[in-house]
């Protein structure tokens, strides 16, 4: 069955967006980092939606759930790889993604997960900010 | 245009295989990963192939000329997530994907990949040769 996998990374857990959502896949993947995030004692999401070029509602319904899912399961949502066409269609389709955090790549993402945890992680090289 | 995002995590780099790849994408995805592996200055390529449930000769031989292109620009691979179903397949199909390393998942490949990079430079982060 079609699943998108999720990539624990020490303490969080990762998705990479690259296809199209549909409803099922969708579903799929919330109730699937539910369980992780539980399983996992994970504390934080990260999800890469850099090859998503084009945004609707429903993907930006599917990110809001996913982080109040996560929310309330103790792990922060951090949203990572936003084109800017993508974020002036959110915007425009009136959903500010209230509640869920951005940033440029997932490394920077990832430290912003690891400053608001108060987090180490056992490798040293994500603490490098390179170039 | 359709390609996999590539990720930077520190000094590596991570792919995640979801989709069908076809002639096209395989080739976008060499290129782009050994452009980046470059402009990065990237000492390895992680490459999750987990939700990947059949391969072919096609998947095989991709994964191999990665890697070959990866160890001329002097960054190491390492596949992983690899189902044992695939494992099978790829023995079967007569490639064992020599100079490919793998590992159970993302984070005993970056382990390896640590440890791997530590030898090359003597445990001395500022050996880290620059281009």
């Amino acid at each position: 069955m079609e699943r998108i996998p999720i990539l624990k990374m020490g303490p969080f857990l990762l998705v990479t967006i690259q296809v199209d959502m549909h409803d099922r896949l969708a579903q799929t993947l919330q109730d699937d980092l539910a369980e992780r995030v539980v399983k996992d004692g994970s504390r934080g999401v990260l999800i890469d939606i850099s090859s998503l070029e084009v945004v609707d509602s429903f993907i930006g319904r599917m990110l809001a759930r996913i982080a109040s899912i996560s929310r309330i399961l103790d792990a922060e949502t951090v949203v990572v790889g936003m084109q800017p066409a993508v974020a002036i269609t959110l915007v425009e389709l009136g959903m500010s993604l209230e509640g869920v955090k951005t940033a440029l790549n997932v490394e920077k993402g990832m430290e912003i997960l690891q400053r608001s945890l108060g987090v180490e992680t056992g490798g040293d090289e994500n603490a490098h900010p390179e170039n």
